[in-house]
């Protein structure tokens, strides 16, 4: 299967601790790496993880409070410092975009290589991005400032070329990338092989959706339809369910139910307030709801 | 004696490595904390010494690359979502006023507290702050954008009660104060006992320098004379000595030779390169010039 996994760099709130970093994610699709969200500190998690900075292409910023973007100047200001050349693309809040030049006019003058800026209308669901891998879309969230998760959509894949027909029928290797691609074969004596019978269909296209941080909002769950795997923040437990409401954030089991009802693979929750010494408490509450549940860590890699 | 304390919370350069964080200091006098450099991550490490984030009263900025002050605006954060009441005095050159208000308004709005920031002029050695407790200087620097050093002078500090001359001459407790502060001693019978026979003469009022980043500039030494610890930079080792001059760093023999012309007590050095696995090289060539040298480290708390 090809490559498909999302690297925990930072799953805590706002205020650091020695548990968690802020919020920051990669996605990598076929060695190709995103990120969503980069609090401080973001840049030396990658190193944890032993990701290759050059390989990061994608930025993605889902809304403009600190632990979620402050570790962008300095993660940018190091690969230039590395001599990166390759473009780096940031996905902001349009907000951002003024106070965001000035950043960069101020400290990272004489980059290496070009820092675009591309402003994200964070109330659309709309495709922001799309290449040969994958479509990102944007997924607005109810936050109380502009902000949105990001939806990635792998690409279809080709289907799995079925190794018993190909030797039955002396398909040459030279003929298989044709297959893959739809070919029927004809054999030398005329009869036509269709490719239904040379080929196994193709695994489904796999999907996974970052939303954080956001009150419960079930505007959500037609969005979120059949994703493989959704990340839902899950800042308190039930018994602050108002303070989750008043801060607009969730509770786990309000997560657990946004998975439930948008029927998603898996969910994994996040963005744990430091009252929280560990996730058991906000994990166990979810599972409740939705058995299939997995609890963010920082250095954590799940394959979607 | 009075507390008067270096804590490292990071000595590396430019580009954070597993092994060093950004340039960061606190300099604990008499129980008041005062911050010197805030790379990224510097909040984080606060909490790693257990050094309490209400105690901490100013900022003292050397200059405007990133990997002295990335880490501002986040602490600035997290102060304010922890309740902070008391002013933060942030003193940072002059240049990033306007930059900083903006970055505040965006990402600090609300805070529970005031930030005074204080525009720091860097090429002009003057007293910035003055307290009961100490006072501070600035040290200008020679590295290409507007930077200074910051030299840290305790305060005078009362003279040692002589205890065996108190009990000889039954001097009661609640007259010790006045002792301390220069009143002789009056017996019953009129005779005078001189201040100079119950009292030894008070310690010598101690100082800290902190040099980062800067190139050779031997102009610091009169500066410096005689100061108790001089934390110097010294990026390169001398077979890098080019290199050093180019991107106006220093040499960690270039850092001794300013710490013996100077006559400081004891010389530290830092902002290693990430070229060096670890200090020691840095530190025998310092030491070969000036030998009370000592190699900073994170998490490192030195009694000056």
């Amino acid at each position: 299967m090809e490559k498909f996994e999302v690297y925990i760099l930072g799953c805590g709130c706002a205020v650091p601790t020695k548990l968690h970093s802020p919020s920051s994610q990669i996605i990598n699709i076929r060695e190709k790496l995103s990120m969503v969200d980069c609090g401080e500190g973001t840049q030396l998690q990658m190193r944890f993880h032993k990701l290759r900075f050059m390989n990061l292409r994608n930025v993605f910023i889902s809304h403009l409070h600190g632990d979620h973007c402050f570790g962008l100047l300095g993660m940018i200001s190091t690969f230039g410092l590395l001599g990166r050349t390759g473009d780096l693309h940031v996905y902001a809040p349009a907000q951002y975009d003024g106070l965001f030049q000035q950043q960069l006019q101020f400290f990272c003058r004489d980059l290496s290589y070009r820092v675009v800026f591309h402003a994200v209308d964070t109330t659309a669901y709309q495709m922001i991005y799309d290449d040969r891998s994958m479509s990102v879309y944007t997924l607005p969230l109810l936050h109380g400032v502009p902000c949105c998760g990001y939806l990635f959509r792998e690409k279809p894949v080709l289907p799995h070329i079925r190794r018993d027909m190909i030797d039955f029928y002396g398909v040459p290797v030279s003929q298989i990338n044709n297959i893959k691609n739809g070919a029927d074969w004809v054999l030398p004596d005329g009869t036509i092989i269709p490719n239904s019978r040379l080929t196994r269909p193709a695994d489904p296209p796999r999907s996974y959706a970052y939303c954080s941080d956001t009150a419960f909002y079930p505007e959500l769950i037609p969005r979120l339809e059949g994703v493989s795997l959704l990340y839902h923040e899950a800042t308190f437990t039930e018994e602050r369910a108002e303070r989750a409401r008043m801060r607009f954030h969730s509770t786990a089991r309000q997560a657990a139910m946004i998975a439930r009802e948008a029927h998603v693979g898996q969910l994994l929750i996040g963005h744990y307030s430091a009252h929280y010494s560990d996730g058991r408490q906000l994990l166990e509450e979810a599972r409740e709801v939705f058995p299939d549940t997995l609890a963010a860590n920082e250095g954590m890699v799940i394959k979607v």
